[in-house]
């Protein structure tokens, strides 16, 4: 190797180091110089059509494989960018969000340059992107450039969030000695206190043996903490009735005969709430306490009879073990674990059997109109091990929970931030993660399938130019119903605003250029209005094999959205009226401020941090 | 009128007196309720298809309007459209962003919230939005959120700046007095004192009768300071030699014999520096010293000779006279004239008639391929009184400085935020807000005619959803020379980062779902590849016509350019590359910094604020 790399280069082979094979983003002239290093160092170079959808692109590719890198121009290309990383950071997607800035002499001048508002202050975007990024580097010296990436990287990598750096222009080409890349970034993490340790599982596993009518929720930071198959494997071998919140669909195998599907609190099935509520132990797996993935706060369980799985400590029942890495302590626990002595459900509750409902559905009437209520289910017997399933906010994440998924498969949905449009972006950014996977034999065989609304679609549509050009391999069912049918449930059922022009979605191949009679790269569409025609596109071997573009239509009724969805959303109206009816939850939730007030610290989140923990805690009492 | 209005009612029949009729913006669950205020309001629901477009649509109709309302939802919603908000910020479009935000018990509860970080932080977006707004309103208490929407915007107004507005949902529909919609907002400015404003009126008069070679560039913030057509009787009562700026385009009548096209100092015609270095006088009007728009600090001039006036305050050679509404200055100035005493230029410079140059112009070849270079010259023969002529960051508003114009057209451009993208969705708003003024007769009939590259038009091109979704007339010339070929210019002239994957754009209008023969909005596409089609198109009745949707593909070559551009970006990768080189230019901004370090206080700024007096004089001084 050349003794001297640039530092471009060494940033972007530290990204190759860590696994990253493709750099979505878009060229601006304070980035193009930097851009000439992509390819060079083992890059491929996207090209997004815009930032947003760069950005959420890079939020899909980092969902899949670990890590991403976006670069965007400073200024008009970075801010574009915002509301994408924005959804890493509250998702907990681990994006490198690299920015191209002007050279350190004309930020030094102050000059009135393009892209800012001519006021000399080039610290305006980075004070924003301080918030929505866990760390940040504006590399001005090259002496401690290299340093400050390889910090930079490991808390993006650690805290599995975006982080920021900004790259001047006149410091793209500064030499780095290229020894310095030879020692990869540490990533390891300190280990546990082991007496600490071992009382949080002794804790735990003392729980587990005596529980009579015990729970488990897996949650979806479980990826983020890297500890999906240990909670899989918890799952598995306790036999204890599992669900997964929305957010969570996906990451345990959901064959297993103790498994039931999504637990949807006051939303869902009435047998459901009362029998967790007379559980006498819940496991929560790296949870998202929000209201959208907790059906507003009514799946939450009683602090003392919980045991939550943090990324970085156990809560167990109300004591609080903290600063333990916790993959390393769920691994010590399974495999202490005596399976002989867990309690054995007699007789099993029934709380539902998702593949025998699937089984059990009557063959819906050829010409019958595809109704919402089914529709989730029935798609399901398309699905296969090794698909990414990706469902877009609106009707489709809602109904997506019903899912009956076959081993193997991946759920992408959005539980906190739900940006619509992030879907079609991200999932070019996922089918990308998932053919060089596939190529490299990290991941299985399988197909990356979208389920995306309408009015979700025209927010970034020109993902599907970006698909186009880099050849992804997509399926995508577009949920035409005329609008924003999620929105009509909340307000306006019959109101102007949640209709959107109705555009021809079947030419969106034709339109982004695709193209025509190529072996390599097929297009399939087709427009679906009743289960007949459903029922046989699914058999059509064209659209099952999922090579090339690929695109159907469902046609759905405006008014028509699974059941769950009307429920959950008449919650949400009426959070939004913020009535002054005293209801349990507000008394909780009174409670919950005057103690905040005291503490004088504002922390209700998923991760727990010091002073906050009551809040979190306390937000756990069932609420309704 | 009924006794009460909703506090939502109040807030649009505000806008409704200020001018307003269309309310751009997309739905979300927080802003649902606030829909429903609209159209009773008098206002139109426009539905943009995502928040940016929304944003810089509002953008558009706010530059031809004078004022236009946003909509967005918290967190995704307004994050989404921050960059064009931005964009309106640094040009100085009074865009008013409203958002509809959680409830104030949802929030004062901290509730873990869909589209927060679920932190419990609800301030982070105000955060940011309080610098990117000139004002800022939270609409907590009903008592007083009636004075703090009319403080908020008459802010707008003033400065011709975006301001924020925080709508929680629950103060949606607070019961306000109707009465207090009867008392318009109070837009008036502290009349000048009459000493200072004589004083400088004196000066101002005595520079311009001694003047022997006199200069005015007029520049694009005159419409924000409402002071254009006194900045065009100057011009034409003067009879001064008299150039624009970019950003000035258009703003002047330029068809007076006096008008000599664009400054484009070292970019430009070599004569032109030389002789503008050796005036004894330049009035700069409302002028705007960015890069971008200065051609890399070229065109700015000797301190000790230049008269500026900006919005509220006159620099006149070196003395200030501040806190003077000049548009009143002007006005009185104007009526003071003594047009015997102004000097006559004998012989009266050669700067270039651009009238005549346009046509001097050889017929070209039918066959030829279209070139850059003659263009945008010829295509000005399609021009009307009336038109508002848009021209998007890239070879599109480089090209568009050599237009040759007909009195009363509106040239719209970006001169300092250059977000690209932002054009075609602008000229929605621009195209919506013309329809209005010319059916409320403030306007003379014409056209929107938007010069797009394909680059930029792969950003927003859902705004073409938008056009049709609301009938907008609109005419749009693609330039399609495969990819940012501004960008080849500065870097990369054969780089793949450089392409676009081609769309069929011709199936724009198709794809978007406009109407097929309807005589109320027809649809016109072309392709031209030479002249010859070219020229015949623009003799087309239906696109001369300009109703309906009308798309022009133009082919250029990918590495073809306006001459300006070509020298623009020579400077601009110069700078980017910040060598340590000493030039001129580096001297004087050595002493620039030395004096800030001093002063204590960074701002290079257009409109001057005190203790930047300085700074914003001393970069006027001729940097090579
Ligand atoms: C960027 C952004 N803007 C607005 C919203 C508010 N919103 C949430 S869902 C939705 C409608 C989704 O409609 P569609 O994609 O057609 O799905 P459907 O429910 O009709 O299946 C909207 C507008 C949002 N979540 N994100
Ligand atoms: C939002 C945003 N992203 C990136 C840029 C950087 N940029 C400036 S001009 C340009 C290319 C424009 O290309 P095109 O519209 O095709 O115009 P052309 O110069 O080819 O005529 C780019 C990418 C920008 N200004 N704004």
């Amino acid at each position: 190797m050349a003794k001297e790399v640039t530092l471009v280069e060494y940033l972007f082979l530290r990204l190759h180091q860590l696994g990253v094979r493709s750099v979505h983003g878009v060229p601006g002239d304070y980035n193009l110089v930097a851009l000439d290093y992509v390819e060079p160092s083992g890059l491929h170079w996207v090209g997004n059509a815009n930032e947003l959808n760069a950005g959420y692109a890079a939020d899909g590719y980092a969902r899949i494989k670990g890590l991403s890198a976006l670069v965007t121009a400073f200024g008009v290309g970075e801010l574009s960018a915002l509301n994408a990383v924005g959804g890493a950071y509250a998702e907990k997607a681990p994006v490198v969000h690299i920015v191209g800035v002007p050279s350190t002499a004309s930020q030094d001048q102050g000059l009135c340059l393009h892209h800012s508002f001519g006021d000399g202050n080039f610290r305006l975007n980075a004070d924003v992107y301080a918030k929505f990024t866990c760390a940040q580097a504006n590399l001005r010296d090259k002496e401690v450039a290299p340093a400050l990436i390889d910090e930079t990287l490991r808390q993006c990598l650690l805290q599995s969030r975006p982080v920021y750096i900004e790259l001047p222009t006149d410091l793209v080409k500064a030499g780095i000695p290229a020894a310095k890349l030879e020692r990869p970034i540490d990533l390891s993490v300190s280990p546990n206190d082991a007496v600490i340790e071992n009382a949080a599982i002794e804790d735990i596993l003392k729980r587990l043996y005596a529980a009579k009518q015990p729970f488990i929720i897996v949650d979806g930071f479980a990826p983020r903490y890297g500890i999906s198959s240990e909670a899989d494997e918890l799952v598995r071998v306790t036999g204890f009735p599992t669900s997964t919140t929305p957010f969570g669909k996906g990451i345990i195998n959901e064959t297993y005969p103790n498994f039931h599907g999504i637990y949807a609190g006051a939303a869902g099935k009435e047998v459901y709430v009362p029998w967790v509520n007379s559980c006498d132990l819940v496991v929560r797996i790296a949870p998202l306490n929000a209201d959208t993935n907790t059906y507003s706060f009514t799946t939450l369980t009683k602090r003392n009879l919980t045991i939550v799985v943090h990324q970085n400590g156990v809560e167990v029942c109300g004591a609080f073990y903290r600063d333990l890495n916790t993959k390393t302590l769920l691994r010590k626990l399974l495999d202490r674990l005596d399976k002989s002595k867990l309690p054995r459900l007699s007789p099993y509750p029934d709380l539902g059997d998702p593949k025998k409902q699937l089984y059990d559905l009557a063959k819906p009437a050829r010409d019958a109109i595809i109704d919402q209520n089914t529709f989730w289910q029935r798609i399901s017997n398309f699905f296969r091990s090794g698909d990414i399933l990706m469902t877009e906010t609106g009707t489709s994440s809602s109904g997506g929970r019903d899912f009956v998924l076959p081993p193997q498969t991946t759920v992408i949905n959005s539980a906190l931030w739900l940006s619509i449009g992030y879907m079609l972006a991200a999932c070019s950014g996922a089918s990308l993660a998932q053919r060089e996977m596939i190529s490299e034999k990290s991941r299985p065989a399988g197909r990356t399938i979208l389920f995306e609304g309408d009015g979700s679609l025209q927010m970034s549509v020109q993902a599907i130019g970006d698909i186009i050009r880099n050849r992804l391999d997509i399926t995508i069912f577009v949920i035409n119903n005329n609008g924003y049918t999620i929105e009509r449930y909340i307000n306006g059922m019959h109101a102007g605003y949640n209709w959107v022009q109705p555009w021809r979605y079947l030419e969106s191949a034709r339109y982004f250029g695709a193209p025509e009679n190529d072996p390599e790269y097929p297009v399939f569409n087709k427009r679906v209005k009743n289960w007949g025609e459903l029922l046989d596109v699914m058999q059509d071997e064209q659209l099952k094999a999922g090579k090339g573009f690929n695109m159907v239509e469902v046609i759905m009724h405006e008014e028509d959205a699974p059941a769950s969805l009307k429920n959950l959303v008449r919650m949400a109206a009426k959070r939004n009226e913020g009535s002054a009816e005293t209801t349990p939850a507000r008394q909780e939730l009174k409670k919950l401020k005057k103690r905040r007030d005291r503490d004088g610290d504002v922390v209700i989140d998923s991760t727990p941090r010091k002073k906050s923990t009551s809040l979190s805690l306390s937000l756990s009492l069932s609420l309704w």
